[in-house]
């Protein structure tokens, strides 16, 4: 079996617990690489196990941070590795364990006792052919000139799902519906669920409202401001322009989060996250 | 090919056109019985072909009124009926076609130009075992003294959801989503979803939101509120008091909902009928 | 200086430390009066000292208990009596100082060291001229039939304001922008400006939105609903029907209510009650 | 008595209208001026009377588009001129009359049929002195990276009124209520009201609400977000960099925008143009 680790760059404590699971994990006998970003800000690491994480090809990777972190990991890796996450985060929606737990939980990830769940994802289609990376939260079509809107209609398998002039609007999955989905006036949405939630943010009409379809819509954008700059903006990580009257196909990508969990309950403990975010 | 005829009866033109879609019916021959209450309001009809809704047990009922109308078939009868819904009420999210469409619509029906839309429904147990008609729309668990608020918990899947302290908790259909759901804050929710919308109605709490949860859970609503009368309302037709401490188990119904439709198109059709909501 | 006391009744430590204020007063030689609904809960009160809450005429009121007995005091009493409000409820936005606090507290009132807080109440007056009370928190028009909608029509000096198909219309004091008015979608609004804030609850429209408008505004609301039980409540205190194309005239109250406070401080004290509402 | 003329740059139409206006005012013995940036779009007017808009010093201003003219207008003139709006807008929150009144409306502002109706603006203050135009709307903090929050915290009269993590707040006059406040959830507010709107935009912490408070208060933003950019906007008009640690100060403007008025009716002409926001 084999491991990544990756660890949030911003705090010292992420980073000396990657080197404790590193170390225990080498101890053990398994191989481990580490990703160059966390080994930059790290140098204990033995640098011949250094990697980039574009180039991860293990069994797990042990991510310590918050969601930022695991976005990241979903963002450059090639393969669909399930994700270990230990939250050094605020809220941490997609980790599974708190610090103090990460060894205990280790022992019952190396004994098999675990399970993977999987994640849909969206995957946003540029008509330039452009590759843009799968969203796990969301594509968010945004103002790129704060305070300005912008204009756009969507349509859902061919037909007009709205019309809308706002700051924004949020195409997210159920993963997404506790981000900024969330803030925008989105439901909470069971990650169980093959939906894809459409929220428009600050919208100008007052009968523009949240909308829930399925994963296997076929959703298109298209992008109706003239002089202004619309932004594609993918789980807060990947950004690009869009262009006047570009449209912008997005569907359910063939392509999985997956993540390591040794408990299959989502009530209470996903929604007291919620709860959180006071 | 049988008929069954249903129309809103504090509408004249309904009643009128009632009559004649029931003399075209007869005089091509084919059999139809008019529901009692729409009877008891124009007795045209003749007396042989009046039954009540209770007793229907056609191939298909033409329903002259709104979303009401519909509401209340569903309510009565007791096989899984197609509905060709004809909009004699305001919005009429469930009724198929307009009234000057009528005879067209009959004819294309009778030549087997059409298809069967199946709507899901939410089951309400009780514990003390008495029947509760299954909702298209939504179970309501509302206060019984207006303005005071009840206090319950729900769970899905034996896990805490919430813990509410509202007006009330909507538990919503995909078809009900365009209504009480909608008012009380909920998302427009694509009929072709088998989801259930949770949506508290003016909680206390800020945090108490929207959730979308699969149609498959199994939800239990505990009612905690001890002195104060708590009501179940089963799409504004079916009311009965829930006593302090017992649960209420929702489940999808076996039965479906049947729709008579000309068109797959739910956008921007059935979108559109929203922003009449103004 | 003369005191009246009033506790809770539904809590055995707010009738305790009502006694221990009622003790400590005495002892003080001050007049000390008691709620006899208080003492028909408590019964170790001097019964000379007992009268009913409506006939109190002095100085300051301690109320030991959260925001339902204060409004219950504002409901009774004939005169504004400054209230000193000791939080054994929930949240007691209208309470001053916590139950430690109370002898420290009392110390500081005999002493002069505190000033008055006047709170705008609102006066409905119905057509039939029958007397209502006066709402410190909200005036709210609501569905008799839960889950029925009510239909009215608000006019703001004399021009219409808003025709709403909705559960209920709130008419909220600032003092009632944290209850009702705020679950129901309104802002917060800060407790010394004068205005009224029109809070739709559950509205069918989509455009029917809060508002906030001058306090010296005249506000008619006509009741348009003809087979549905409407009723008027006031501060969850006051219940009435209201007929059918009846109208209700709500403005300012001549009265205000008075509360003993030690600090000016609105920000941070008030608003992070506000958070506790999660 | 001397008008200034104003037109929607991009709308033939208006600039028509602008010459026939000006035509007018001429032939009867007024003395005219034009906005040079209106000149520039339709040549035909005297070049004798053309001046920037920041040179008006007349007793009325004819403003001939939507409210975007009018805030062009506020925030380039010196003086507090009277405007009279032709609507050649959307919505017109802020014109008095539409375009086929022009003529009739005009003899009555010559006749003095017609009233002034002052508005309350905002003046924000930077740390470091840089002069800032008032706001008639709204002064906006919003997040100059879409899509990733800012984090500010904002004092009432020195009180912390909250701590908000989004994608902006919006600090709006009675005015703005309509406009960009209301589509980040806010409340409509009467004109005629003294109060500032603080609307938190897509906050994270779901107890952030909309607040009203008082227009006399001192409001201080402090931004707290330390490598993103931030940024205000005022009115959509005028944008600047806000940087970290650095405080606004935000407070009723001494300086008032003064609006042409035929009627004194709020209700239901104004609340009606909200209803066409669907």
């Amino acid at each position: 079996m084999k491991f990544g680790l990756v660890a949030r760059r911003d705090k010292a404590e992420a980073l000396k617990l990657a080197y404790r699971v590193y170390d225990f994990l080498k101890i053990n006998g398994y191989d481990v690489v580490v990703d160059s970003e966390t080994y930059s800000h790290l140098g204990e690491f033995d640098e011949g196990d250094v990697i980039p994480l574009e180039e991860f090809d293990v069994d797990f990777i042990i991510a310590i941070g918050g969601d930022g972190t695991i976005l990241r990991i979903e963002h450059k890796t090639k393969k669909e590795i399930p994700i270990l996450g230990v939250n050094m985060g605020t809220l941490g929606f997609l980790t599974e364990i708190e610090p103090d737990e990460t060894f205990f939980a280790l022992t019952k990830l190396l004994d098999g006792e675990y399970f993977i769940e999987e994640r849909m994802k969206l995957r946003p289609l540029l008509q330039s052919g452009k590759p843009v990376p799968d969203a796990l939260n969301e594509v968010a079509i945004l103002t790129g000139i704060p305070g300005k809107i912008i204009h756009v209609k969507y349509y859902i398998d061919g037909g007009l799902g709205d019309e809308v002039r706002a700051d924004g609007v949020i195409f997210s999955t159920p993963t997404g519906s506790t981000g900024y989905a969330l803030s925008a006036g989105g439901p909470f949405v069971d990650p169980r669920l093959d939906v894809v939630g459409i929220i428009p943010l600050a919208p100008v009409a007052l009968s523009s409202r949240p909308m829930i379809v399925p994963a296997d819509s076929v959703i298109d954008v298209k992008n109706l401001s003239t002089s202004r700059k619309t932004i594609m903006a993918v789980d807060g990580q990947f950004y690009c322009y869009i262009k006047p009257e570009v449209e912008i196909r997005i569907k359910k990508s063939p392509r999985k989060a997956k993540f390591v969990r040794f408990t299959r309950e989502i009530y209470p403990k996903y929604t007291m996250k919620l709860k959180k975010r006071f």
